[in-house]
């Protein structure tokens, strides 16, 4: 298995392609910014969604599915909202191809639809006007719904993962008597979406909240997670947004409240995608592949036999057995790869490439010594262990491996956020270092939109629970009280 | 709760539909033909894909995701597919909207695609264009791969359910080096479906071959499994593919076989869809509601307090919570409604109508006398029990609907199925009875055109291990050497 892979600090970017595909994540297909996701790939993904899943539900929310499609009208009811999304769209004008009578295929004219409809880029306009007929009186609320779902955003410049024309995600969409009801709901979405980095990808993640410039199309308020790469380049993770009455008027939805009185319903929307992906991928990986938290592998442990032999391989088998037995009393999953086709060498750096936390090696002298080498993917060591209570040395392992990796990623972040007091030493930093700059603003559109301009770099958030201090704005020099976060961002 | 259910023998149609949306499944959206699956619903259609999920990768299949769109070349290039699926295809023609200056948002104009994308009706095209790229030797292969997704397929008649434009379903596509080995493929899978339906949806099912008429658009071979619904009218629920190596020429898929010959790979494919929740409920349901087979019922067991005074509630919820805690230890789903706005006969008719297969009833009475009142769904009998081991009795129970609803369905599809030996007779048991019609065939599309023309009944199939009996065509009086099963059918 030659791996080939470009090192990062080489070309990151390149490094990333390169592993996306060569890990047999993911890869571009025919159809212009759209890509498929492997089987490896998605497996991953499927874990993500699992734990995920399971969040929302033991908070309340169910799942459920909405149309694909939205009549074009739906779009233009809020303002905003069409603002952010008509020019990404895909419109689906016709129902119908047929045979132009020379053999070939072509558009029906005669099938042309009345209004057009797009392909949902997110679903707020069509569930809206779903809810209108869910909801009359105060008993019908909350609604706590989720949808896992595709969506189709049109860009021009794609990159796996990172940005893609359609992608795979959940949205959840809920409705509520109250804005502080909303907005609490807001608030522990975002929370779940921060414990699911945290624990689950072991990637710390700054919780903020978005300026004015840099809100959902149609919120009153966007809450983000946000993570750091290795290249010091940010990563929004997940959003939760506060959507205020903005849908609930656009699509009329009004409720009898407790005392009688019609009023309009709250709303919040949240979601992540397999953008997470790229995240993890870009959190932990190193120059030999993908390292994986042992919490989302697919395949935490990998055997692999040494032996001389049919009848060694059968010995080291049987004793294989007792392992694998005893790693599935404890729920780890394996795979034993005995394939006679490849070699030894060959299956340690598949296995490093794609990221397995945890790789034993199983040899001729460990049938005797009752030892086995095990090595962990994340600090790239080995060592001969006996193979006493080694499932439980195994479960160890793996709970150190995933705190090592977040450990490590937070150091990463620590190091890489720098506070500044000018402007010179902002794009200094940005130039030379790059990672999270705090620094003070003055808090308007226009001082973010020349900083912008000026050094691509944006403000990522205002962290919740920001320590109040007095300042003066790099820029402006006029007066602010907290810094906040700028980054270069995916 | 008023259900103010239609019967089935008044209008079985109308009683279908309103089952539909009253049971909170599904209901039509705003979107010409795509339907909303609200969360009840869907909670029956994920415990389906659970079930489903671990049988595919229980027999070895991966997940993985493929792109939504394709372009309108890829459809042309297997001849019987495009003609299947062209007529009824959403096309997309451009990707951006634009405001046209009057504040109206319209189709830009300049974003016009240079080839049009159809949205997926399947993905064989798709999928093999893809597998071009991960099969060159015999080593790749089998590949063994599945996909949930949404497909559109552009109908001018849609019911919930049964026949929606856009609709949910998993699509199989596996690559083989031989013809033996993709049969074996197609024929597990048909299997696989045939296993859930009777063990999990307790529907029993003809697994079958279908005529040259009935196949896939692309296939040489579609096997089927076909049920019989309550009004007599088949339904098929499961079809599996054998698609030779149509696929691969026409996307010029080879691989070096173990003797270095280049040659073109077998494929199959196979899908079920949320068509079977469709089938499902028209399978068991009475004119009270839903009747769901345990092992799909989202809640198995609900219970419901009857009490005088907020002391008594108290009494009865301590005892509720010592049975609740019983049933988790046996992984029985099970709601406590407590809801203090609704009476006991509201929520007794609310389940009945959403199918829960067993109502507990929790009165003052049974306090003292270690009692409780247990409803079975499917008999609408109910009795009162001691309280004494009450999960066992209950796990028991639950295995009793199970097998009852399923022995129900065996017993009408037996009774409604009629072996004819002329073309009269078959009109008359069509006309009166329905339900599937065993009866001779001379083998020719004509003949089956013609009844279908005539009759509109088909042939749903040619039943797997099928008796073997020397006849003649009921309508032509050539020579057949089998009975094939005709139906009208959704
Ligand atoms: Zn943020
Ligand atoms: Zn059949």
């Amino acid at each position: 298995m030659s791996k080939g892979l470009t090192s990062r600090s080489e070309d990151y970017s390149q490094w990333y392609n390169e592993l996306v595909t060569k890990a047999d994540l993911a890869e571009h297909s025919s159809v212009r910014g759209c890509m498929v996701i492997k089987p490896y790939g998605y497996s991953i993904w499927e874990k993500m969604q699992a734990v995920l899943d399971q969040k929302f539900k033991d908070t309340g929310h169910s799942n459920a599915y909405f149309p694909l499609f939205i009549p074009k009208s739906f779009f233009s009811k809020e303002a905003s909202h069409v603002d952010g999304f008509a020019t990404e769209c895909a419109v689906v004008t016709h129902y119908r191809l047929k045979n132009d009578g020379t053999g070939n295929i072509i558009v029906d004219e005669e099938a042309k639809l009345e209004e057009e409809l797009i392909v949902r880029p997110t679903s707020e306009t069509i569930i809206w006007n779903t809810y209108k007929g869910w909801i009359q009186s105060y008993r019908d609320l909350p609604i706590l719904v989720n949808q896992w779902a595709n969506v189709v955003r049109w860009e021009m410049r794609t990159r796996l993962f990172l940005r893609t024309t359609e992608f795979l995600w959940q949205e959840g969409h809920t409705a509520h008597a109250t804005a502080e009801e909303a907005i609490a709901e807001t608030e522990q979405m975002l929370h779940v979406y921060a414990d699911f980095a945290e624990n689950w990808m072991a990637m710390p993640v700054v919780r903020g909240k978005k300026t004015a410039n840099e809100r959902f199309a149609g919120a009153l308020d966007t809450l983000c997670i946000e993570a750091l790469m290795q290249d010091g380049k940010a990563l929004q993770a997940g959003t939760s947004h506060f959507l205020g009455q903005n849908f609930a008027k656009a699509f009329d939805v009004k409720f009898a409240s407790k005392e009688g009185k019609l009023e309009h319903v709250w709303a919040t929307s949240w979601g992540v995608s397999t953008r997470l992906m790229g995240a993890l991928i870009m959190a932990h990986s190193d120059d030999q592949g993908l390292v994986l938290p042992p919490k989302l592998a697919p395949i935490q442990v990998v055997i692999v036999p040494i032996y001389k032999g049919e009848e060694e391989l059968q010995q080291i088998s049987a004793e294989v057995e007792k392992i694998t037995t005893a790693l599935k009393l404890r729920g780890i999953s394996f795979k034993y790869d005995d394939r006679d086709t490849q070699r030894p060498g060959f299956k340690f750096a598949e296995y490093e490439l794609k990221g397995v936390p945890v790789r034993l090696a199983f040899g001729g002298r460990d049938l005797e010594n009752n030892t086995i080498e095990i090595a962990r993917r994340d600090t790239r060591t080995k060592e001969t262990i006996s193979r006493d209570d080694i499932a439980e040395k195994i479960a160890a392992l793996l709970d150190e491996i995933q705190a090592n990796i977040y450990q490590k990623a937070l150091d990463f972040r620590e190091e890489m956020t720098t506070e500044v007091n000018s402007y010179d030493e902002f794009k200094q930093v940005l130039a030379e270092k790059g990672g999270f700059i705090s620094a003070h603003w003055d808090g308007t559109s226009e001082t973010e939109s020349k900083i912008k301009e000026e050094t691509k770099a944006t403000i990522r958030c205002i962290p919740l629970n920001n320590k109040q201090e007095e300042g003066l704005c790099m820029v402006t020099g006029k007066p602010s009280s907290q810094r906040v976060l700028f980054a270069m961002a995916y």
